[in-house]
C-alpha cells in the first residue's frame, strides 16, 4: 500500500479546498464538520482509502481511520492530523471530541445511517460529552461542483479513454456478438488502456432493449438493422467520464432514424443554449422543448444530465424539477433520449464544461449514425 | 432487461423465506417491515434491480420500484404485488401506507440515512398518516445466515470458480509481473469463466505489501523469494466466494516459512474444532490460541472469518468480540493471518459450511507453499 502509485498527489489544492469549506461553513451553526461521504473525504484530504472520517473546524483538520489505512493516510494527506480509530464511530468520536472545545458538530445527514446517528447520540449522552449534532447537506458537494484546472485535466483524460473505447466498440460490435460480450470487450479495452476500473457497469443494449434506460447487458445477440445503445465511462486519477452513443448496423429503421435526428437536434440545442447563470431546469427545457415539439415528450423519461467528477453522478442535476444553478467550472453531461417501448431507444450523451459562460464539449466521439 | 438471463430464478424459496420472516417478525412490535437493504431485498423477492423497496406484513408482500424496473420486477418477483413509485421514499410511502391499516412500520435502521428517516417522519406528519416508525436490525440478515440447498449450490459454483482462478494465477504469476497485472489477469479469468463480475477487488500483495491486510494491487514488480498474498472471490447467481492463499517464488525466507506453518496449523485447528452451537468468539479462539502460543498474537489483527452469501461479508462474524452463534447451514470463511510490518504477511482462507454440527470445507485449492 505504501508504494501504491497515485499519479497526481494533488496535495496543494487541499489547503484551498479546506479554506473554501471553512468560508462556506462560517455561515453554518456548527464548530466542526464530520465528513463521512467517501468522495467528499477524498476531495478534501486526498485520502483514497475505503474507510475514514474527516473532522474539519476553523483551526483543525483531522483524518480518523483504522490501523489498515494509517500509513497510507499519512502519505496521502499531509495537511491532516492522522488519528487512528478503533471500533465504530460512536466508540471513538465522543472521546476525540471531548477536549476539542467544540459544542456543535455538523454531520452529513444523507451519508450517516439512522442507526449510526442514534448510537452516536447515545454514546455522547453516556459519556457526558457536551455536543449537539447538526444535520447538514451538500456543503462539500457544492464545492466539488466547480472544477479546478487539475480536476478538469483528469476528467479530460477519462473522457479521452471513453472516446477511444467507443472507436474500439465500433470495430468489435457486429451482428452475432451478444450484448454481454460487447460490454466485456469495452471494459477490457478501457482497463487495459489505463482506466482505474470503470466509472459504472458498461451498458450495451440492442434492439428493444435499447428502450430500457437502465438495461443491463444481456445474452441477447445483436441483429442487423438494430440500434445499439452504448453507455460507459472511464476513471482517471479518481475522476469519471460518461459517454453514450447509439449506433446502427446495416439498414436503419426509418422511425428510429427520424428519432435519432430529433435527439441530436435536442442535444445540439442544449449544448449551444446552455449558459452560466442559468437554472438547471431551464437547461433541461432547451432539449425537452425540441423533443416535445416533435411529439415525443413522454418518451424522454429522464433528466437532461448530471455533474461528473469524483462521482459519476454529482452536482449539478439537470432536470425539469432541479433547483440547481449552472456556473462556470461545472462539468456535466448533456444526454437527451427518446425511448419507444418494444421498438428501441436513442440516447446521445456528451460531457461539457462551462467556460466563459458557455459550454465547451469535452467529448470527441463522433455522432455519425452507422458503423 | 426483460430477456436478461437469470440462471436459477429461485422463485419457490421466496414463499418460504417470507414465511420465516413473518414468523420472526411476529415477536416484533410492528405491523409491516420496510426492507431497503439491497441483498435483503433480493433474498426475499428475487428482484435483482438496483433500486426498490419491499413492504412485508402478515398478509401483504409489496415490491415498490420506479418505472425503470417495473417490468423486470414483475418477471422476477411473482409473489409480490408490484407498485410503481415516483420520487423519493417520503414522496410515495405515506400515500401507499395510508389505507393499509398499518400503524407501526419497522425499518432497517442501518440501511436508511438520517436524512431519509427525517424526511419520512416529516412527510408522515404533514400528510396526517397515523404511522409510527420502529427501528430494527438484522431480521433478514439472520435468515440469510442459514443457507438453503439451492444457495449452497450457487456458493459451491462460486468457490469452484475461485479455485480455478488460483490455478490460473499460479500459471501466470512470475517474477517481473506487477501486482496490478496479476490482479487483472485473475479478474479476467474469473469473468471469462462465468463469474458475474467479481465478489470484491482482487488483492495481489507481494513482499512487504503482503503485510497490509487491505493492500490494493500496486505497480510493484513481484520479486523472487517473496510471499505473494492473493485474495479474491467470484460471484455466481448472485452468491459470492472468498479465497486467500499465500504463495512463494523460489527460495523462501525461513521466518516466513515458519509463519506459514503456524498460520496453517491455526487454520486447521479452527476447521477441525468449529462446531454448530459454538459462540463465534469461541471459534476465533481456536485459531488465535495457536498463533498466540507461537508468539504472534499481536500480528493477527483481524477476526477469524465472516459469513459469505449474497454479500461477501455477512452474518455470522467470527471475531474475539462477536456475539454471534454458529449453526448448521451457515457458510463462512476461516482465514487466520500473521502480518509482520516491513517483512510480509501470510493469510490462508477457506470457505466452509456447517453440516451435522461440523465444518465441511468447500474450498478445494491446495495449500502447498510454492508454485
Amino acid at each position: 500500500m505504501t508504494n501504491r502509485v497515485v499519479e497526481e498527489p494533488e496535495k496543494k489544492p487541499m489547503i484551498t479546498r479546506l479554506q473554501k469549506l471553512r468560508t462556506s461553513a462560517a455561515k453554518e451553526r456548527f464548530d466542526a464538520l464530520l465528513v463521512s461521504h467517501p468522495e467528499n473525504r477524498r476531495y478534501l484530504s486526498g485520502f483514497t482509502g475505503s474507510s475514514g472520517w474527516l473532522l474539519v473546524s476553523k483551526q483543525k483538520a483531522i483524518l480518523a481511520t483504522d490501523f489498515r489505512y494509517v500509513e497510507q493516510a499519512k502519505g496521502e494527506s499531509p495537511d491532516f492530523e492522522i488519528v487512528q480509530t478503533k471500533g465504530e464511530l460512536h466508540d471513538w468520536l465522543p472521546g476525540l471530541i471531548s477536549d476539542s472545545g467544540w459544542n456543535r458538530l455538523g454531520f452529513e445527514a444523507n451519508c450517516i445511517s439512522y442507526d449510526s446517528h442514534h448510537k452516536l447520540t447515545e454514546a455522547i449522552e453516556t459519556k457526558h460529552v457536551h455536543l449537539e449534532l447538526i444535520p447538514t447537506t451538500g456543503l462539500v458537494e457544492e464545492l466539488r461542483a466547480i472544477k479546478e484546472p487539475g480536476e478538469l485535466d483528469s476528467i479530460t483524460r477519462a473522457v479521452a479513454l471513453a472516446d477511444a473505447a467507443l472507436e474500439q466498440a465500433k470495430a468489435i460490435i457486429r451482428p452475432g456478438i451478444t450484448e454481454k460480450e460487447a460490454a466485456w470487450e469495452i471494459e477490457k479495452f478501457l482497463r487495459q488502456e489505463g482506466s482505474e476500473g470503470i466509472a459504472f457497469e458498461v451498458i450495451v443494449a440492442s434492439g428493444p432493449n435499447s428502450a430500457l434506460p437502465h438495461a443491463r447487458p444481456a445474452e441477447r445477440t445483436i441483429q442487423s438493422g438494430e440500434p445499439v445503445l452504448i453507455d460507459m465511462g472511464a476513471r482517471f486519477n479518481g475522476y469519471c467520464s460518461d459517454l453514450s452513443r447509439t449506433l446502427f448496423f446495416g439498414q436503419t429503421d426509418n422511425t428510429l432514424r427520424r428519432i435519432y435526428d430529433i435527439v441530436l437536434r435536442a442535444q445540439t440545442a442544449a449544448i449551444e443554449g446552455v449558459e452560466a447563470g442559468m437554472d438547471a431546469a431551464q437547461a433541461d427545457r432547451l432539449a425537452r422543448r425540441t423533443i416535445e415539439q416533435a411529439g415525443y415528450g413522454d418518451a424522454f423519461g429522464h433528466g437532461l444530465g448530471h455533474g461528473v467528477g469524483l462521482a459519476v453522478h454529482e452536482s449539478p442535476r439537470l432536470g425539469f424539477n432541479s433547483s440547481d444553478s449552472l456556473a462556470d467550472g461545472m462539468v456535466f453531461t448533456i444526454e437527451p433520449g427518446i425511448y419507444l417501448v418494444g421498438q428501441g431507444g436513442i440516447r446521445i450523451e456528451d460531457m461539457v464544461v462551462l467556460e466563459n459562460g458557455k459550454a465547451r464539449v469535452l467529448t470527441k466521439a463522433k455522432k455519425d449514425l452507422s458503423f
